[in-house]
């Protein structure tokens, strides 16, 4: 699957948001599927997001640039969303890597840390930066000058996180045709470029009609592992691509709760409550070899799902409005 | 590459010898080469040699039993022969394995199954049984009826150790001439048996005229990562297969010094120093994408030499003597 979210695509590389994926097993991975791990390329800015075994040779594989990765992203800390991180590390130690790496995870990523800098750790002379999660709602622990990382829990058996990341809302442009027609003062171009009305005392011009937006912020919702709860829906609102965790097909429901997993029409009912552009699943139980039929569940309740596969590509195109 | 070890092959597969290479990477990985990790095959009875990250993935590719491993060997506590063993001891534990697991390395493995068992240990329901290696040279740590395995110390930048796999010398039968020609006893036959020569007051009954092996005992070296050092040929001497650690060419013999590793024509020297059936050799540094160069290296000292590649299968036969 090499695919795009939208009826309209732009070719400008540097504005890219792509999301790799480099492996979409759960617990156990299988010959064609990998544990989980991500790469989220927003405009040449690497985000990793889970690191399970292999995500180094994937990596290799999906010509992802380990110098480039300034962040990673770690949902909690079970093996099969981990166990990739030693030799990554070890790996960017080799290759020279300087500048610091920040690392999002749960506090019980930190003993996991020293292990490897106490017995793995000389090649490593980059600074490593744990930044701790422990939010109970959505919070933003990180952002530049254009994007922005939230983190948030999520309901599994361990302290587990879901990440947003997101551009940030750009300035408005003002119509030509407005500036002329209304007379606008600099003041008034500069409250339509924040996004505000202009209020004057004998008439409002509104910035829907004055002004627009240059391009369409893009966002993604990474949500794995956890089971279903209310407040997911509303966090993830609107995001333009969603990856959910459907372990499980809609039959094993008990096993998806017990286990505090999600089901394919769980997984759809977020996305359909949430109204994201789009849904991408993945953390595939290894009892099914073929996942083809939860595609099925899953466009029962939310018709723009899809199934994630190992090494797949997934482009949210850059909307330029003009 | 499947190939065979000498003139004779029997298809009794419950006698095999077999190695499956998994990865023949150095300490970065490349698209084609995983790390170092392997798993003999010795008459079903499985034993895996070092457990770089992803030979879980390789295992399953090339349909090895998890369950079946009885033994892990690990030469050394570097990332690249190590990362794979969180993986695979957490999937055999998802697996159900109760029977004991037996794992042989230097001491300083004790604190990395510690971490293992403290922060991923619990569903691990089966015994590990660390067997530490700190012999100064060749010594048995397992042996059943027909097999016994031997550890020795490497020459590495840590403490490292090179094992033996080998079948057991089996009886001698006693050619049925020969007891009918020198009216043998219940006692000479056992004598013969055992590989003696018969002594009578009047004449000397040899074995080697009066008895024979009922098939050659097999025998496999591994070697990764060391140095040469003059005692290692007498340690591996006459092994069936030769595997040796040669992760650079001979012309960057100044590299391999520095970093405690071998060249071609080193790995070559002791092979034909050792007079072993053949050689194997990986661990190839990742500055070449393609090691070809080094089998004519190899070569010039050692003919019976080859290159390992992930996923060769490399049959020892089973020579049965008539």
């Amino acid at each position: 699957m090499h695919s795009q979210l939208s009826r309209a695509s732009s070719k400008a590389s540097k504005m890219n948001f792509t999301l790799n994926v480099l492996g979409t097993a759960s617990a156990l991975p299988t010959t064609e599927r990998y544990p989980s791990a991500q790469v989220l390329d927003v405009r040449g800015r690497l985000f990793m997001i889970d690191c399970g075994e292999g995500a180094q040779i994937r990596m290799r594989k999906a010509k992802v640039s380990f110098l480039k990765i300034e962040h990673i992203c770690l949902s909690h800390i079970h093996g099969d969303h981990l166990f990739g991180i030693f030799g990554l590390l070890s790996t960017m130690g080799m290759l020279g890597r300087s500048s610091v790496l920040n690392i999002y995870a749960p506090g019980s990523f930190a003993p996991v840390l020293d292990f490897f800098m106490t017995h793995f750790g000389d090649g490593i002379k980059f600074e490593i930066n744990h930044v701790v999660l422990d939010m109970s709602e959505p919070l933003k622990v990180y952002e530049n000058r254009t994007v922005e990382l939230l983190a948030f829990p999520l309901r599994h058996r361990v302290e587990t996180f879901g990440f947003i990341i997101r551009e940030k809302m750009p300035s408005y442009n003002v119509h030509k045709e407005a500036i002329a027609k209304y007379g606008l003062t600099v003041a008034e171009i500069g409250r339509l470029k924040a996004g505000e009305d202009v209020v004057r005392s004998d008439m409002v011009i509104s910035r829907d009609e004055a002004a627009y937006l240059p391009y369409e912020p893009r966002s993604y919702a990474y949500c794995s592992d956890t089971a279903p709860f209310p407040e997911l829906a509303c966090w993830v609102k609107g995001v333009s691509l969603l990856y959910h965790e459907a372990t499980y097909p809609a039959e094993m429901s008990e096993m998806a709760e017990k286990n505090y997993h999600s089901t394919t029409l769980q997984a759809a009912r977020t996305a359909l409550e949430a109204g994201v552009g789009r849904l991408l699943v993945g953390h595939y139980s290894s009892r099914f070899p073929s996942v083809d039929f939860y595609l099925d569940e899953l466009r029962t309740i939310f018709p723009d799902s899809d199934l994630a596969h190992d090494g797949d590509v997934v482009e949210i195109p850059y909307i330029r409005n003009l």
